[in-house]
């Protein structure tokens, strides 16, 4: 089976081609709209670059297109089975991927407030293609879908009872094609039943969310209503005193706007430090710079307290699962989560494995650990690819 | 020592006199300012009610001075060693029990706007005596005081740096009297230095929180910068995804105000279910009602959570203590928090004792529990006492 995944950005198109669970080709476009748009084919080992002026995303997909048909690695656009499109807030309507029409269209489009940086963007790439290719099966798959799964006491914020209805405020959580994807892969490394095991994954990245996942099914995830809440992240602050943006409106002369966008973009690593690179960090830190030390001590020790929550939504833990580019590269990081856990949580680190180990899968616990330690590179593109390729096969 | 311990709130004044350490008489004004404020005195076993209208704070002091020198509890106010009073905002300035005088003052005064409900009043109960009885001493005892000595990477948050000094925006934590007060008496029950023991104590009150002690220091807390953060309170939130202020101002037609005073006083049990009470949540759970069952399901889930993230700060707990209203008299919480906690954290209740306290000292744990736990009934005043006659001691 041939698929596209599609991840549209406001101003970036990113795009893998996959024949059935092998990724044959990525195409990157960014500075869409802009005079300098950049475009890189990587094919067969090679990369190639070009720039040129993409003016919007109907001229993105007619140059990704034309590429993968110039380079031939497809013939003709309808030789695809279908298009696996990320779109990042699903809300309460999808708990699973779904085959797009107008009607999924309109609905994706009704969560637009919930997610109004990332909903339009993967809108747009849809609607291009539906446009241009009408005969093309396109299916959404959505950051939200696999943390439906979660109980009503762990989904609900204690606010009034009727925001849940009237404004769809919930948590939701994010990066749920990464922590279902990593999930799966622990269930095959660790040889057992993905339905016997009780995982703590952690998605570390530029964003970052914790999830509890027990039987395969997610029952807390860090993130909520917006991806702004739960871990320390690179920009974002994750959680803090909820308090904090009326006292900042009322006497530091910011609107709520302003507020948000602080939280969102000048917070987290770099609001603490001024970078939010982990590699730059932890080089300043062997400098001795205090605020990148702090920054990575606040980040660490957030970290932990998730582990420490889901360990009591779970009542035991078999798993814990490093991905994402800071889980899977940062040893360091990985080092210093789970140090003084061995009392209560048994976590026992191999210290020289974990120290070997950057960005390829491997288990980093000592053999008496009570939690095995993994390492999974994500690849949400492949799971999307999945389960792009599961919806297409139920239709036939 | 003849100390008196005075909690001035907005429209009430809560007074209790002690002789050394005990409790002598009580006195509680409601409703200042209104037309029919009402007074109860509490001495050797029976109470004293009335009403009349007492016109402002000062008014309150003369009614509370003459009740007590009519009954004869006291002579005359000059026979008084000192006032202890509760200051809930220490911010930055105070990690101990501070003798009151001007620099004080107004450092409690600049600290306003990080707790606009309740040091203001705090401070008029301060100026009202300073200015009748100049030669009173005045002890301020902050509710977050005990928790100064959160490591930093506890008490910052992941915000740009300057906040922090700009606008002092950090985590304080509240309740510290109470978690400072159990904590001591956990280690007389437990026979124990309070500097070996790792305690997590869980006010759960209207207001709720949790702290991590290590050695007798707070090394972390559920409340933050303000009172509104951390666990589910009564008719408080705790947290929430922070993104929810922007999104309710910019979709709900409310403004950040409206929003603070919803997650302040119309949330939490109240908001999820209509009721703070926990014995009528409790009851109405019993007629089958979905929306308490919720919140008590919410309630407990989120204290959970804290217990598991506190043990990663501790490294190991030795006992868990509950207190507070709740805490103290509420068995069916206690029994949901220690459900499903024994497989990681070994914490074994026994039923049976769990079940028969209410509201006395007491160890509810089986023998074969890892982890003690303690219910042990609060009293601020009485820590507010005490921590106002060390002042007094050293002075002379």
């Amino acid at each position: 089976m041939k698929i596209l995944v599609l991840n549209a950005g406001s101003s970036s198109l990113k795009c893998q081609y996959f024949i059935d669970e092998e990724s044959i080709a990525s195409v990157t476009i960014e500075r869409i709209r802009e005079k300098e748009s950049y475009t890189v084919l990587t094919y067969a080992n090679e990369q190639r670059e070009h720039t040129s002026t993409i003016k919007d995303h109907y001229e993105a997909f007619e140059t990704l297109f034309s590429l993968l048909k110039e380079s031939h690695i497809i013939t003709d656009v309808t030789e695809l089975n279908a298009v696996g499109h990320r779109v990042v807030h699903g809300g309460p309507y999808f708990s699973r991927p779904t085959l797009i029409n107008t009607e999924v269209i309109e609905q994706i489009r009704s969560l637009i407030p919930l997610a109004p940086l990332h909903n339009p963007s993967n809108l747009e790439g849809i609607e291009v293609i539906a446009k241009a290719y009408p005969a093309l099966k396109q299916v959404a798959v959505f950051d939200t879908a696999f943390h439906q799964t979660m109980p009503e006491y762990a989904a609900r914020y204690p606010l009034p009872y009727d925001l849940y209805e009237e404004a769809h405020v919930r948590r939701y959580g994010f990066h749920g094609t990464s922590h279902a994807y990593v999930a799966k892969e622990a269930a095959k490394m660790l040889q057992q039943p993905l339905e016997t095991l009780n995982l703590i994954t952690l998605h570390l990245g530029n964003g970052a969310s914790a999830a509890a996942i027990k039987g395969g099914r997610s029952i807390d995830t860090s993130m909520g209503m917006t991806p702004l809440e739960g871990l320390m992240m690179g920009s974002r602050s994750g959680d803090i005193d909820p308090a904090i943006i009326p006292y900042l409106v009322q006497t530091q002369e910011m609107d709520v706007e302003a507020v948000d966008a602080m939280l969102n973009k000048k917070s987290g690593l770099k609001g603490v430090c001024g970078n939010n690179d982990m590699r730059k960090i932890i080089e300043k830190i062997n400098g001795g710079d205090d605020k990148s030390q702090l920054a990575l001590e606040m980040y660490v020790y957030r970290i932990k307290k998730y582990i420490g929550a889901y360990a009591t939504s779970l009542g035991h833990v078999d798993a814990i699962i490093f991905t994402g580019g800071i889980g899977e590269h940062a040893d360091l990081i990985r080092k210093m989560v789970c140090k003084g856990m061995k009392q209560t949580f048994g976590m026992i680190l191999d210290k020289e494995k974990n120290r070997s180990v950057s960005g390829e899968k491997s288990a980093i616990h000592n053999p008496e650990s009570r939690i095995d330690l993994l390492v999974i590179p994500t690849n949400e593109e492949l799971e999307i690819a999945r389960q792009t390729k599961e919806v297409i096969s139920r239709l036939s």
